[in-house]
Order: structure tokens, then C-alpha cells, then sequence
């Protein structure tokens, strides 16, 4: 799967690309974005430029303009509809187009927007979003602070847990979202009572853009999986663990999540993720072997992802400061066997669904604040002096991602940035 | 809000609309169908018959034919998103020119479509759909069949209990489904395996369409939530028990849900089900008084609903049997609370959206098998003589739900009906 699209020493005539810490030439992402002024189009990020797709359709053949032609409702899902061929189509010509030898580079000069003025949009129509909760350390920490001697349920390592989510209140990067009112009972307080959450807290997760998909009825066995798997992008599952705590039971979170999930707006795509792709971690001695429908050899040896995460928390008026570090290898199953679970009943996915991997923590680092403060009881400081249990008005929460290998051009996903705005 | 739409003396020129048991002129159902060899389009039910709404859209006036224009897209997305008045001035216009003295009758002839020809849609594309718990018999019984001596949750009295379901797997009534595969771990056994559920049921809910919806961020008031309600249908929230007793911990139902969900085609309009609107049943002495965001005067004394339900279940080979009887009076809270509440946090309900009410119980009549039969310890006996714990496959289930109050004519949903086929 690896050509010469993902060369390090393969540079853009965008100058900007050349060493892009998220964007140069070995990724280009897909989104859907719109220049000042101007109607929502497809497009392409290279360095801080995004190519209008559209715009260049008459420079593509075959396969690539196809999957141009697929984007001509303004949304992705119809190009994640056409699969892996048309994509890799599409990027071998871009990759050429863009290329420092390029012969359409002079002409592609008024198509290539600088990104700071254009405004980003979901790349998709999202008809279903389901949240996984794949990072067992994160599932293990939670778990903890509410079953100290017996952290994970005993379903947990034999069936990938996941939960559907609220696909409506999926924003793009860089929107503000409102602290959620609801019903929250501090185990001090003898009843509940109804008012802003107090106890707003973020989620590093990676969401999994689904592709083709499956008919009604048709599970989708694990060795097709990951051709259901049109890309990837930041998950910020915004989380007010009061009303989570109070609600969930027994039917699990709901206004505690449903409020607004946050997610960066460029499509990863498996071809730029290809040099990066790794083994799934050994589990651990003693632990189950996954279930037939659940296991496959191809998967197990390069199904999981080499990705090192970030989240940065920037209060008013500071500079940014990193809280937490982590990486997708904390995940205990794989994006195909996530896929391979969610249809093994019949359930249809469909192009542009959305799924979540769940919190990604590591004995390192914690995907949650709920995790970094042990529930809020021991408080995070600031470089400032400033401390933290939760979120408070005004602070944002930057989620970052990046993939490192030797020999390979680093890549990176953008940000996913939200701020807490007061409650209404 | 009861005029001359509601008068039991009207009678429709439609020979079988007079005294049939579903849909008289007092109801007129908007829903969404295909006659033979035709495209899909909008279109009323009328005793045995489907209007044609485009092709009569030319006879009506103002906002009745806003309303018509609204489904041009073949759904009714956009006619949810006129709410209330457009949707009162197309009914009083098809009254009018269905009742029994329309000048029209004998040019309308070629667009009443005789129904039993016709395919039925899914009336909207459903954005995100939401299942509740708020029938409070079934919480009871199913809580205690897990917990005899507290049965309910300490939240179940003050919060409504709803989870997201999936929307890409919701058929309309008459689509077979298929008995989902799936992980399960009976207790007599060590380890789970995989394969098809031993223990599916079904679940009689009322499903309630959502109008105009609300922006992120931005809650609806208990006083306004009823005028987001589009119209009600009967919902069969097909389920495997097996599946969902290992997968639902922690974070709630999931596979054991999504492989299926039936809703009968037809949208019942809050205007048709006026005359049925009673007061919420008092709560038992001690219960909580809701919380002031789901608290308004006028919803607590009228916004409850009198319908009788009925579940049906047909063996292969044998006459329909009807298996249980039911009262929408069931339901802890009224629509319009589950309105309020799933937007108290700012989430965004979009037109075209469903919500499940949860199953509906009383002590006469149960709304699952899991209830009827004690969770499968306590087999029903049919007048066959055949026996069922849970659903086998080639049973059909059929769902109804009739209205009916003296001085009024008598109201009806139209079946919600789905047999099961063997798992793939």
C-alpha cells in the first residue's frame, strides 16, 4: 500500500507544505470548506492552502474525477460511498498535481485558498455516530474510581462496548459550545436539582469516518472491515460527568454527552495513515482471544495505529499549556474490529456515519480530566497558578494528533479546538 | 383546538373512510408512498385509500399548499419544520375536499390510490432517533426481574430515562428482519459465544415525530414542547435479550437493539388526536413533583394521551392471536416533558426526528415478552397449543392502537407489523 505518494523527499510547490507539521504533501486530507464569500465545496489541505476540488476536476482522469464528481452535493458522503479505489485514485493525481514539478502549478495559484480565511464545515452528512469505549486504560481508570477492586466489567475484553451518540450535535473545530443545564445529585445532597453542569470535562478520542457500508440484515466480516474505513479524525466527546453520574443508570450517558461533540474537520485518510499503521498491542497473558468474528490475522498484525495525541488547555488571557499526552496504541481493539462488531447483527452502516474510539488514555497520560484529577478531588496547576477540576467558562480545549516514523514525512490531523461558553 | 374536522357526523365521499377502524376523515395520516410502478410521494390515508398530495396540491390554498410544496423532496422533513399552522390548514382544507359534500369528488378519483397496491416509506429521513423509558409498569417489571427489592432506579422519578438508538435501521411496517448474531453469555455458562439470539423480543412503544426542533444551545420551554411535536406512530423496539444482558453494562443497550426497529407508516397529527388527550395520571402519593423544567399546568392536564394498544402475535400457519392489551396512560411523563428534556441541555432536535416513548405496560397488559413470560420462566400458551418464551423465527408481531371516546369518531394508527427470518 505504500508508493510513491508517501516519498518524504516528494515536495510541494505550495511552500508552506514543505516540513507542514499536519499537512504536507504525503497526507492531503479531505474536508468540505468554504472561501470568504464564497458557497461550501470540497476540498484539500496542503500547507496552510485548501484546494478547491471542484475547481480542479477538469485536470483529473478516471477515478479521481469520479470521486470529485461524488462531492458535488457539497458533502463527502458520496465520495466515502465509492470506496478505497477512488480515493487512491484521487490521490495519486493529487499528489502529482501538487508536486513541486508540477506543470499546473501557475494555474492552480487562484484555487488554492490560505486556510485562515476560509471557514471549515463536517466534512459529511453524519446519519449514525456511535461511541466506542476501546481505551481500556481509560475504561479502567473510570472504572476504578467506582469499583476499586474490580475496574473493568466482566464484558469488557470480550466485546468491543460501544454506545450510540447524538449525531445532530457534531460541530466542527474552532465552535464555541455552551455549558449544559441538567439535572445533577452530588452524593451530599439528598435530592436532585436542576442547573448548570458542574463538572465539565473533555475526551481525547480519534473518530473513524465509515466508507461503503452494509445492507440491512448483512454483517460485515472482519477481513473486508477496514475497506468500510474512509478516513479518520479528533473526537472531542464533551462530557458533564454530574449529569452523566446522575442519568446514566441503566441505560447509560445521554444529556451528559448530547450537548455538542467537537471534531477536526480534515478526513485522514487510510493511504496517508498507511506508513503508520502497526501491530495490535499483546494483550495480556490470561486475557480472552478475541472471537472468531472478531479476528484476523492481517488485522492483528497491522490493524492498529501508531499515533502519538495531545491536549492542550488554554485558560483566558494564557498561553497554551499541554495537559496530557497519549497515544492510539492504548486502544484494545482495532478500527476494523470496531466495524466488524457494530454490523455483526445486521445493523447497516452507511457512507458518512461517524464512529468514536472512546477515550484514549495511557499509564502515561490521561484522556480526561476526570482521569487527571481522580474525579475533581485532586486538582491540576497551571504554569499561571491557576488550578483546574473541570472545565470553566472561557477555557478551550485543543486536541491534537500526529504520526511519527522514521523514513516517512511526519503527518498530523489539525486541531480540534473548542471553548466553554457560560450556560444559558 | 377541537372544530369541525373533529365532527363524528362527517363522512367522506371515500365509501370505506366511513366507520373504518383506522382512518376515518376525522384522522387523516400523512405519510409518504409508492403506487404500482410509481415514485414515491406524500400522501393521506382515507379508509382503504392513499391521496396523492402533489397531484391535489393545485385544489388547495395558502398555507395547506406551503404545506404540499414542503414534501417536494419526497419526504417529510420539511413539512415537520412548518409546525402547527401549516399543518391545521392542510387539514381543514382535506377535510373539506374528502368529506362526503366536496365538490371535487369525482375529479379526485385517479389519485385515491387503493392503499393494498401501494408500498409505504418511512415518512422522514430520521436525523437522530431517541428511545425512552418512560412507561413506568415496564421499568418496574423488568427492574425486578434483576432487582426484586428496588426495582426502580433512585433517578427513575425525576429524570426521564432515554438512550440514542440507531436511525439507519428503522423499516417501516410489513419489512421482515432477520434474528441478529450476536455475543451472549447465559449464566449457566462459563464463557460467551457467538450466534444467533435465543431470546428475541418485542417492545410496544409510541413513537413521536419532531417538528420544528430547536438550535444547539438553546433548550425549548416546557410550555412550547408540544409545539414541536409533528404526529405519533406505533414503534416496535425489537430486542435481544441475551445479547443485551452481557453487552448493556456499562454503557446501555447497543447490538441488542440496533439489528431492527419497526414503526407503522403513518403519522397520527396532534390535531387528529385531539379529542384524546386526558390529564397525566396523579402521581402516587411521595412521588417527586417534576422539576420545574418539566412542569407546566396546561401539559399536566392535557397533555397525556388515552390510547388503547394492542399487541398481536401470529405463529406460522395460525390465526392472529392477540397477545396483550395496553394503555398509552402508561407512560410516567408526557410527551412534551421528553421534549423538554432532552433539550434542557441545549441539544438540538431537528424536524424529522423520532423518539420512542419505552415500552408500555400496565398491570393488565404487558408490552414484551420479557415481562409476559417472566423473562422466559413462564411460557405463554397460544389457543394452538404452541408455546413461546421469545420470539421464533416466521412469527409475525403486529402492533395497534386505536383511540376512542363517546361523541367522537373512533381513531386508529394502521399495523406496525414485521415477521422474523432466520438469522443469516
Amino acid at each position: 500500500m505504500l508508493d510513491d505518494t508517501h516519498d518524504p523527499a516528494r515536495r510541494s510547490f505550495v511552500a508552506s507544505a514543505n516540513g507542514h507539521a499536519d499537512f504536507p504533501i504525503q497526507n492531503l486530507p479531505l474536508g468540505v470548506f468554504a472561501p470568504p464569500g464564497g458557497a461550501r465545496r470540497a476540498g484539500v489541505a496542503i500547507g496552510d492552502r485548501i484546494l478547491d476540488l471542484p475547481a480542479v476536476a477538469p485536470l483529473l482522469g478516471g477515478g479521481a474525477a469520479e470521486a470529485v464528481a461524488a462531492t458535488r452535493d457539497c458533502r463527502l458522503n458520496g465520495f466515502f460511498a465509492l470506496g478505497a479505489a477512488a480515493r487512491q485514485a484521487l490521490r495519486a493525481e493529487l499528489s502529482a498535481l501538487l508536486a513541486e514539478d508540477s506543470p499546473a502549478a501557475a494555474e492552480l495559484g487562484p484555487v488554492l485558498h490560505r486556510a485562515a480565511d476560509c471557514t471549515l464545515h463536517l466534512p459529511s452528512r453524519i446519519g449514525d455516530y456511535t461511541d466506542f469505549y476501546a481505551g481500556i486504560q481509560h475504561a479502567t481508570n473510570v472504572g476504578a474510581l467506582f469499583r476499586p477492586d474490580q475496574p473493568l466489567m466482566p464484558n469488557y475484553k470480550h466485546v468491543p462496548i460501544g454506545y450510540h451518540g447524538r449525531a445532530s450535535s457534531i460541530v466542527p473545530s474552532g465552535t464555541a459550545l455552551r455549558r449544559p443545564n441538567g439535572q445533577r445529585k452530588p452524593a451530599a445532597e439528598a435530592t436532585p436539582s436542576f442547573g448548570p453542569s458542574r463538572n465539565l470535562d473533555f475526551e481525547l478520542e480519534l473518530g473513524i469516518w465509515i466508507g461503503p457500508g452494509n445492507a440491512l440484515g448483512t454483517p460485515i466480516p472482519i477481513a473486508e472491515a477496514a475497506d468500510h474505513i474512509a478516513g479518520y479524525c479528533l473526537l472531542n466527546d464533551w462530557s458533564a460527568r454530574d449529569i452523566q453520574g446522575w442519568e446514566y443508570q441503566p441505560l447509560g450517558p445521554f444529556l451528559a454527552k448530547n450537548f455538542c461533540s467537537t471534531i477536526s474537520p480534515w478526513v485522514i485518510t487510510p493511504e496517508a495513515l498507511a506508513p503508520f499503521r502497526v501491530a495490535q498491542p499483546a494483550r495480556p497473558e490470561g486475557d480472552p482471544r478475541p472471537m472468531d468474528y472478531l479476528w484476523d490475522d492481517h488485522d492483528q498484525a497491522e490493524g492498529a495505529l501508531a499515533l502519538e495525541l495531545e491536549v492542550w488547555l488554554t485558560l483566558p488571557g494564557e498561553a497554551p499549556h499541554r495537559l496530557s499526552t497519549s497515544d492510539a496504541r492504548g486502544l484494545y481493539w482495532t478500527p476494523a474490529q470496531l466495524v466488524a462488531h457494530h454490523a455483526c447483527g445486521g445493523c447497516n452502516l452507511q457512507p458518512g456515519d461517524l464512529f468514536g474510539t472512546g477515550t484514549i488514555s495511557t499509564e502515561a497520560g490521561y484522556g480526561s480530566l476526570l482521569e487527571i484529577t481522580a474525579g475533581g478531588r485532586k486538582p491540576v496547576t497551571l504554569p499561571s497558578g491557576a488550578t483546574r477540576r473541570f472545565l470553566e467558562d472561557g477555557d478551550t480545549i485543543t486536541l491534537r494528533a500526529r504520526a511519527h516514523r522514521a523514513g516517512f514525512a511526519t503527518i498530523g490531523f489539525g486541531d480540534c479546538t473548542g471553548t466553554i461558553l457560560a450556560a444559558p
